[in-house]
């Protein structure tokens, strides 16, 4: 059983990968939901909705975001009436955030919503939100405190960044299952997906009870650089680590996440970059790491998969 | 200035005849408010959209309800995911209701909100709910107390009726402006719409602000009939009247509204009707009612004024 760290598309899509070599007993994903934000009277998942939808294969491709054979009507006419639209929500995507929202009112908890939405969807494998009870990520900028959709889709990442905070962090519960999941003997690895590493995978780190797992762990964390040839390939994440004084590479991320990951996935155009990561003590399996279909996602699974087994065997250095 | 109290499609039709023969300071509707309801989160008006939409010119004329142009993508997508459909509410539709929601939750009063959503949709005349806060009508039937959307919607009005209650009635508050309208020296009459008599205008006669008006009104009201040739044009009243005990007819009609009613405005296929219904102390003007379009709306419309002439001349016996 592999438990893999998402936040939305390069989770998404390694999830795909996954979900596609590993029966749904052997892969579960874990979502950001510090992301997640209250916007005309709904509570969205952005995370949580690229990865369910990614798996259904309901996805929106060129856009990472939302749904395929999408309609803008209720948008269309948010913008007449004079409401907001600068959050992109289609006809289709409204029924899924609109059942939510029902379903969290009436105190259902997000990881039973989503595994509703996820069944009627025909998602075999477990998503799970990092935790039940609200996390959300403000950015602290040059334009001071964000909440992070008004830095990431209103200021289209303008702002400088300075720093983060997880508001409801230090009290969020992770779900049942997730628990379980941490503590099964079934238990081989963590995966954290190639997704940014101060607003996707943060929030999940910083979740109490995983946290605590990390502290004392017995599995190897394998990582997949976000960052491939210098650039993240989708989203701020090397603006990020510029303006927080990181090196924007692979070896950068490496040295970020320090002693929390074992084992580094980079691609081969940071081939070069290896024998540094090598030298911080980490494992590191060079291979094609940009999922830019389902083959090549399905590809970068199976390399995964044999690298928990390579570090596995391993196992007592963890 | 004439004052429309109205319900469903037959009030918004005569709001639209009046509303093109009588600027903006000469005529205001008064929208029942009892058949509001909450589904998946969302507030929603039925009669006062009815109301809205037709002036605004975006109804949908088929069904007397919802927009026109409308798609369905979000409630296709709600029924994939296993959620109420039973009230269609098309995608522009949506919009309104999400814009509405999200007002009402911010504290914003009803005929705030619907004054905004009106000049949003360039309608010039005011529309004014009956109250700023929550009526529920209440159908007591056979089949034990239904919310009114679910008798009238999702049972299809077959349950047999046996009464009604007004939930939140004793409490209702009537906007400002209504309160203005009602206690000025320029109403000259107060119209009711050819509107179901139990639960479209009776939730509006029994807000305590509005039922005080009528016990010592100084001006005329008249009342159009909603039953012709013994059937009602669209909806349960002439079934309702018949299961509570009265005849389904303009002259059950007029009996049913007492000395509520001043003058009475029938169809031309009641004209036998008239005699007794004068007999019963009211005036009678005999028309064409039934407003299959918009041409037929404006006649109605300019009997009705010319008719409100005739007993505000009259004056002195009201």
């Amino acid at each position: 059983m592999i438990l893999v760290l998402a936040g939305g598309v390069g989770g998404a899509r390694l999830a795909m990968g996954l979900a596609r070599v590993l029966s749904p007993g052997k892969a579960a994903f874990v979502v950001n939901t510090g992301d997640d934000f209250e916007h005309l009277g709904l509570t969205i998942c952005p995370d949580l909705d690229t990865v369910l939808y990614t798996l259904a294969g309901v996805h929106n491709p060129a856009t990472g975001w939302g749904r395929r054979d999408e309609t803008w009507s209720a948008l269309d006419t948010l913008a007449e009436l004079g409401g907001e639209t600068w959050f992109r929500l289609g006809d289709r995507d409204l029924a899924l955030h609109l059942l939510r929202t029902q379903a969290l009112r009436a105190r259902a908890p997000l990881s039973l919503v989503t595994r509703m939405l996820a069944r009627r969807l025909g998602v075999r494998h477990a998503i799970l939100p990092m935790s039940d009870t609200p996390v959300r990520t403000r950015v602290l900028t040059d334009r001071g405190e964000l909440a992070f959709q008004d830095y990431f889709v209103r200021l289209r990442c303008r702002p400088r960044v300075r720093g983060f905070r997880f508001a409801g962090i230090a009290r969020a519960q992770i779900p049942a299952r997730l628990a379980a999941l941490l503590a099964s003997p079934r238990l081989r690895a963590v995966v954290i997906a190639p997704s940014n590493p101060y607003v996707s995978v943060a929030p999940i780190l910083r979740v109490p009870a995983i946290k605590r797992w990390f502290a004392c762990r017995r599995v190897p964390v394998i990582a997949v650089s976000p960052i491939v040839g210098g650039a993240a390939l989708k989203g701020p994440a090397a603006k990020m680590m510029r303006e927080l004084g990181a090196q924007a590479s692979a070896l950068g991320v490496a040295r970020h996440y320090r002693t929390t990951v074992d084992g580094w996935v980079i691609d081969r155009a940071d081939a070069t970059c290896a024998p540094r990561i090598a030298a911080l003590g980490h494992a590191v399996c060079v291979t094609d790491t940009v999922m830019s279909d389902a083959r090549k996602s399905e590809h970068l699974a199976g390399e995964i998969i044999r690298f928990v087994h390579l570090l596995s065997r391993g196992r007592a250095s963890f």
